[in-house]
């Protein structure tokens, strides 16, 4: 049963992360209609991620009896910048990725045309135009989990930097010759905020200070990084010390970050999410706006600008993918269009 | 001799700083034709103010034959922010500018039409019109004096935040819990890398560590922040120890907060000036380069934006009025062209 798709055009919104595919069938509203899961497999290469992707994507349109024909665009998110030539940059966790032909083997593969974008720009466009930031004009993202992702939608426009590699709003320098970050500089928002910064710590306060907490049943090999959030809520909720001061911490800095996007930008919104956010969102979000609020200059930007909790969870990236082939393809067409009157 | 405009369109191009008031008569490839001055006089009021800088502006065409009507359009910049109803923010050295009509009395006193711009902003959009900027797509600024101006131009528009107050570079925190800035706040990039900053730590060499320095004979009073560039040239070139360690650290954390707006914006290209960089450009500009570039991040991002002096020097703030008035004219006119097909 193919359906017509025409009076509710459909997009592919599929996210492609470090362990699993996500790909969601959209309709104009940003309404998820179906969804399918593989996983990313990236040790196999490109190619054969791009042809789970694809198979996602079938497999979604399918579920309610559509055909990838049906689609009018797919976007696709990936942990990496996506060049000016469609290729992309290296992916840290996806091995022979440097250069990679991502839209041309996805199109090759899904027979649609295909718009991709890095992950964190991709959430912070769905929820500009779906979730928390739908009536944004200039809206900063902040997405806090194991590492921190985002990135600014600019009057309708996502802000990637002359060469795509720029928003990566983890890595402004917040403490000169601070803590050490993943990315080996010193002082990164992310080294304080996200939960690999966290986990220094939490391992600074357990073995050099010797303090009790909760983490080290969770996580007895001292890799505090991949303590889950469902776990940092509950230890937070039971007031482990250690717990909360170092959560804490971590939203007094990410407040610090705040206050200098807002000084530099003026956004009208900020939204924050990501995993310790979805688990926190309740408890930390006052602690980040008071810090924010000692710090943005002037403070009435502070006041014109609203910080929000993000909306679409885990959703957020694959409806950005899908909406920013929306607003791709729409734009393709209007210069189409416009050329071909001015050729007539 | 009123001379016919139309075949070089004519702009004003005023600058309001605190002490002066600088009007150029400018064409529209940014040649300064003529320029006129007069002091600012704040404390004598706002409408006194303008008539100054409407007086400046007059002569400033009357000594090459034109009258005010020749010109297009006038620009203003004023030392504080100029909010969407045409007035004006609070200005900390101009008494009586909170909520100011600005627009609306500058086009009374001229009979042009006028629009205005915050001076760090349009310093910025001078080097981008017609100055170091001039092939940059995106334009990061910034002006290193008694504090830290500048802003961000971005293809082709001037990013002033939603309350057209942000954009404030010198008041990122580049230094958490660190050292007090003038603006209240701890830890600003203004606090360590303009002369009201680097005064604190030549306050701390001289009184706490009883260091001499030649900075001690032309500031008897201690009072460092007014000390003039061109002395820091000289005390520079001679080796003096403190200034120089002083204009380095300075350097050190220019290059933090570049480090950070590429990390942020990605522009292609950063333009630095201001007093400090006019006078110490080719001592300083290495320093702050390979600070930057120890601390963007990707590193590819920092290889892929220029980093140059500004060419403008006194007169950027009031050729990028003048071209803002051009742009903004321009811009007002395709939109009453528009309107009125769209009205036939």
């Amino acid at each position: 049963m193919a359906k017509n798709a025409s009076a509710n055009q459909l997009y592919g919104g599929i996210d492609v992360g470090g362990t699993k595919v996500l790909a969601l069938l959209v309709d104009r509203n940003g309404s998820v209609v179906s969804a399918s899961k593989r996983k990313t497999r990236g040790e196999l290469g490109f190619r054969s991620v791009c042809e789970r992707a694809a198979e996602a994507m079938r497999e979604a349109a399918e579920i309610e009896g559509y055909q990838l024909e049906n689609l009018a665009a797919i976007g696709i998110a990936v942990p990496c910048p996506v060049l000016p030539t469609g290729c992309t940059a290296p992916a840290p966790n996806l091995p022979g990725w440097k250069n990679a032909p991502l839209i041309r083997t996805m199109e090759e593969l899904t027979g649609r045309p295909v718009y991709a974008e890095n992950d964190g720009n991709a959430g912070v466009y769905g929820e500009y135009a779906f979730g928390a930031g739908k009536n944004a004009k200039t809206l900063l993202g902040l997405f806090v989990g194991t590492g921190i992702g985002g990135g600014l939608v600019y009057h309708g426009e996502l802000v990637v930097g002359e060469n795509r590699m720029a928003a990566e709003v983890g890595h402004i320098i917040v403490q000169e010759g601070g803590r050490r970050c993943g990315c080996g500089h010193k002082g990164c928002l992310e080294a304080y905020a996200s939960k690999t910064g966290m986990a220094r710590r939490f391992s600074w306060e357990i073995i050099q200070e010797g303090r009790k907490s909760a983490i080290t049943q969770v996580c007895p090999d001292g890799n505090y990084a991949t303590v889950k959030s469902s776990f940092l809520r509950e230890a937070y909720r039971s007031g482990d010390p250690v717990v909360v001061e170092t959560l804490q911490e971590g939203a007094l800095y990410l407040g610090v970050g705040v206050a200098s996007f807002i000084t530099l930008f003026g956004p009208d919104m900020i939204v924050i999410g990501g995993g310790v956010f979805e688990a926190l969102g309740k408890e930390l979000l006052p602690s980040v706006k008071e810090s924010a609020r000692q710090r943005t200059w002037p403070e009435a930007s502070y006041r014109d600008s609203k910080i929000n909790l993000a909306l679409l969870g885990d959703h957020a990236v694959g409806l950005g993918a899908a909406a920013f082939a929306m607003h791709s393809l729409d734009r393709d067409t209007r210069k189409s269009k416009s050329k071909s009157k001015a050729g007539k």
